[in-house]
């Protein structure tokens, strides 16, 4: 694949985000229907609009290549380059003012997240990483390399999750063993905390109960970064990897999750 | 007491977090020192320097009024007025770069709350609360009232929570009851859920295992905005009134909370 394919696909992905950041922001705090989906994970007029303007640009631009949405559903899921994209993750934080949720824009190539984006609309930064390529992270400062930091001890790492009640059924044990050996823990992230992670201020994330748009995207930010992002068997991570992920900044912190989650 | 006593002290309210947000923000992802104190909770020095300048221009306004603060112990404990402070409510937020960390400013008078801001230094984000007084918001768009919602159904809250693992003991199942009964249920929080309470954008805060600069603050603030903020059996909270405490928008919603917590 020639090095502009790439160039031409991260120019849309940022596109995406810029196009939705007014959107989104727009609606924050501003009384709207919050309707109940069958899940009944709240979603927004804000969630749909911005999904709706992503496919329209995606369309516009790459007529061929198949989009998979938290809204509105797979078109050409199995077309060679497809964009899979949640408007809003941290739902629930959006509709409780909580400026802490994200924009999801991932471009799987034959399956594999070969580029992502995580936008925070409301706090103005964004990281973005490709495959070959190291992460960037962008505020109103500009934008810059981010770095995982070395974390080869995981008593000395700090664990960032959404909820516990991500975890059931042996799920919850499992995240347990990694949460009584880690120093820090601390709860509520959303995509925040893989970009966190990215950037080297935090060491581990480990979450569970996930759909793929919720996860495709920080592949390749975690991997361009340093880190190691996969299943809780450290296996990689597609649109059919199931619903458990474990990102870590240094690839012994990696290893050391990857074992308390398996031990019995 | 004269309304110009409240004055000028809410004036200083404001000076203090004014001051100490350059402060805290210059720290902010810099590689710092972090100690640890005896119970392992993170200090760093942006938390100290802040606290020592709130104390320098309390001691330069009010000399007679006591202080207690996190980082250096009490002075003038049992003076008629008596400030509480801490610089960084979320020390692991803030350790881990993330910006949902706020300062704490509460004035008491014969230990009762009669002042009290929360600001989010990062957020630029700011509420202000006092007896009497209507609660208000700042953030870049100017400053406005504060209003709780109404939420009689506790099936219809939200719920806010820094993490599920502040409640031991007896503290862990009456959580569960209302998180249970709860519409929606977030964690991570730390003073933040407090002021998304006050704005109306969340309906109940429930939290255990505080210290008094943990939540004396946002009493006025809650309470000039329409809710109620007490203990977990609805008693008046002040510097001796332990380590659980519990905010709703609605009366009928605390009310609700307090019966649920307190059911064996």
């Amino acid at each position: 694949m020639p090095t502009s394919n790439l160039d031409a696909q991260l120019d849309l992905a940022e596109r995406l985000v810029e196009a939705t950041r007014p959107i989104i922001t727009g609606y924050f705090r501003q009384a709207v229907d919050i309707d109940q989906k069958a899940d009944a994970t709240p979603v927004t007029i804000a969630d749909r609009a911005a999904e709706a303007e992503m496919r329209r640009l995606i369309a516009a631009t790459f007529p061929a290549h198949g989009i998979v949405g938290e809204e509105e559903g797979a078109v050409r899921p199995g077309a060679e380059y497809v964009w899979v994209l949640d408007p809003i993750d941290g739902t629930k934080r959006f509709i409780t003012g909580n400026p802490c949720f994200g924009t999801l824009v991932a471009l799987l190539r034959d399956g594999r997240p070969l580029l992502g984006v995580i936008d925070m609309p409301l706090l103005a930064e964004r990281w973005i990483g490709a495959e070959g390529r190291a992460t960037l992270f962008v505020d109103r400062l500009g934008r810059r390399p981010a770095r995982t930091r070395t974390c080869p001890d995981i008593a000395e790492a700090s664990l960032y999750s959404t909820s516990p009640h991500m975890f059931e059924g042996p799920d919850a044990p499992a995240f347990a063993r990694v949460r009584d050996a880690a120093g820090l823990v601390l709860y509520g992230s959303e995509c925040y905390g893989y970009g966190l992670l990215a950037s080297g201020h935090s060491d581990l994330v480990i979450e569970a109960d996930m759909a793929p748009y919720d996860y495709l995207a920080q592949v390749p930010i975690i991997t361009g970064a340093g880190g190691v992002m996969s299943d809780w068997q450290g296996g990689a991570l597609g649109l059919n990897s199931g619903h458990r992920v474990l990102a870590a900044g240094d690839p012994h912190c990696h290893a050391r999750a990857v074992a308390l989650l398996a031990a019995a």
